[in-house]
């Protein structure tokens, strides 16, 4: 049989919506020999990880741990868990997370009231109260907290409070802002609650740290009919990742060695100092951009600090630009989607990827390629400007 | 905030019913920088991965991928993309894997005919013959080709015969046989199959290759109703892992390039050498087994190669044993499951597992642990008929 070469990734500098650049020790971490997923030392290993979840996540909730699956996953796991077909739930659609989360939900078989914002912008607090109010029995209001696909940052803690008057339990997709900007969980009353590993925690992307309040994990448990997911269900999960340590499915070993040493490098530098160096770096380019006149095109007042939705000037070839960018910069930056498709680049400013040397490359990469397309770009005023 | 120390995995030969231990070569690929799932080397390289899997598989089946979780997502994958509500399916069940099937399947509202058969035998092929018959309109023959839980390996193919000329699809669990022991999907005309890697692949856990013939395709794509899950939708996969490249979701970058590394390995020692390395060891550990008085406990001339389920004596303590292999040799073999539990060792002799210097360890051990337990073993002369 004919055999392939190894592969050899090439160095690419991650700016795009995920993966972001991980740590060498998160890396090393993951070339450690294996163990069983029942063995003691892992057992413990899951003991930690799970409570340096909490840590990140703000929360008390007992029902934390990774979904072995990527962000989606996650998602997934929260809606077959909660809804019960027939169920109604209410979802702000305003990006693509918002539009699957609809769609993972009519899988379910939920009646779904659908609260829209256009793209960029972020869903209001209004929408929700009066969502709620044509709603009978809300089992769920369900948001993204930040858009990857719009770089807007919806708040949470009003919509929450709405949600609980009206006797709903609050969802929330933390899959980019996790680490990278304010989670609150527990001061926020979300009920349930995923995200991703391959953006501001800088982790390879495989898991889904998820979390479920005693309120959630109460309606995932006295449900009447089965959840839909043998894989995702709850019930079956927290026998093993709880006490009993009952075999479920085989977890990912080397995924949850790579997660494990991406949270102690959080908790390390420290959940504010880390959400202050995202902000940071995030205004350093923004700044830059600016006397590069550059605007960001996500709602002002709720730009995202992790993913900044550059609008592409008028007149430059969006795909020209972002693949020059890769094969002459091995700086990877991400395209629109949906109605932003053409209009935006999508640059990330996520966990490791966050600093002010990578803001700097990113700005020059970026004024070289716009000035050798004949439109005059001052780079160096630029990074003046960003300080960087 | 406390922060843990970092993970350092104990070293462990890995002689349980998986994960098996893993190559080097395999551990560094894990700890190569992040590219992103997008990026053109990225798309390549799942490209090959596609071609490595059909030659493992033996098939030319184009939807031949990985599906980013563990086995039982694999399993899942099958079932949620072929099961329509009120399809009649037919399972056969022998193991803790068949048993999981017939739950997955009923999640996706089939109406399930269950095949039995002891636990550590196999299921015969008039068994499915008969419950074709009584059958009106079967979309599926369900059955595990290697049962992890008990040792047993079912024959294939006049199942598959039967279940074709009944009119109804092959699907077919090779989570522990693909690459330790003959899987040939399109000889067998198997139309739905997903394994797992980290059992004969040596590849650390987290993704469940998969693949589906033209016909099962047809069924997937064609079906009335949406496939209840979002995340293992093959409708929707295949636009990201076929020649669209639509973003999906985020691909495991980290376990794919394991996954890469670990074919690579397979097809350099070759298909036909892997499994006969597979059966030697197999033979060699048997037969010491013999000569110490111990007998395996699947069925005689369908125990796998690579689980090795090996009947605890009478008035041995099981789990006493069990854990001073792990702890006093650092050995970890798997308990009984289900009306097996107490009564076998489950001894993996899988991937990079499978040498004869692991056969010996695990003799040499075994042999002390039960002599100083009081019983007479000569785990000289077992060395000797083992020929190791």
């Amino acid at each position: 049989m004919q055999t392939c070469a190894a592969f050899q990734p090439p160095p690419r500098l991650l700016m795009g919506p995920g993966p972001s650049n991980v740590a060498p020790s998160v890396l090393q971490a993951m070339s450690r020999p294996l163990v069983g997923h029942l063995d003691p030392a892992f057992v413990r290993m899951m003991e930690e990880i799970k409570t340096m979840l909490c840590q990140v996540f703000l929360t008390k909730n007992e029902m934390t741990f990774p979904v072995s699956g990527t962000g989606s996953a996650g998602m997934e796991f929260c809606f077959v868990n909660l809804i019960e077909p027939g169920d109604e739930v209410i979802i702000g659609v305003n990006g693509v997370f918002g539009t699957r989360m609809m769609d993972v939900a009519e899988r379910c078989g939920a009646k779904v009231t659908k609260v829209e914002a256009p793209w960029g912008r972020i869903i209001e607090p209004q929408q929700i109260a009066d969502a709620l109010k044509k709603t009978s029995r809300p089992k769920f209001v369900a948001i993204v907290h930040a858009e990857t696909s719009t770089g807007a940052l919806t708040p949470v803690e009003e919509i929450s409070k709405l949600t609980h008057n009206a006797g709903a339990l609050m969802l929330l997709d933390t899959v980019t802002s996790l680490a990278g900007c304010p989670v609150r969980i527990d001061d926020w009353q979300v009920d349930a609650v995923y995200s991703g590993t391959q953006k501001c925690l800088s982790c390879p992307p495989g898991l889904s740290p998820a979390s479920l309040s005693p309120r959630a994990l109460e309606a995932a448990t006295k449900r009447k009919t089965k959840v839909q997911s043998w894989y995702l269900d709850v019930n079956l999960l927290a026998s093993y990742w709880g006490q009993d340590r009952v075999y479920h499915h085989t977890a990912p070993i080397s995924m949850n060695y790579a997660l494990h040493e991406a949270l102690r490098l959080v908790l390390e530098e420290g959940l504010e100092s880390r959400w202050r160096r995202h902000e940071q770096n995030h205004l350093a380019l923004t700044a830059g951009l600016k006397a590069m006149g550059l605007q960001i095109a996500s709602q002002e007042g709720h730009q995202l600090w992790q993913l900044n939705a550059v609008a592409v000037p008028e007149g430059v070839d969006e795909a020209a630009v972002r693949k020059r960018l890769l094969t002459d910069f091995n700086i990877e930056v991400g395209a629109g989607l949906g109605p932003l498709k053409g209009k935006i680049w999508r640059v990330g400013l996520m966990g490791e990827t966050s600093s002010k040397a990578n803001v700097k490359a990113f700005m020059s990469a970026l004024g070289q390629i716009l000035n050798d397309s004949g439109r005059k770009t001052d780079a160096e005023a630029a990074l003046a400007a960003a300080a960087v």
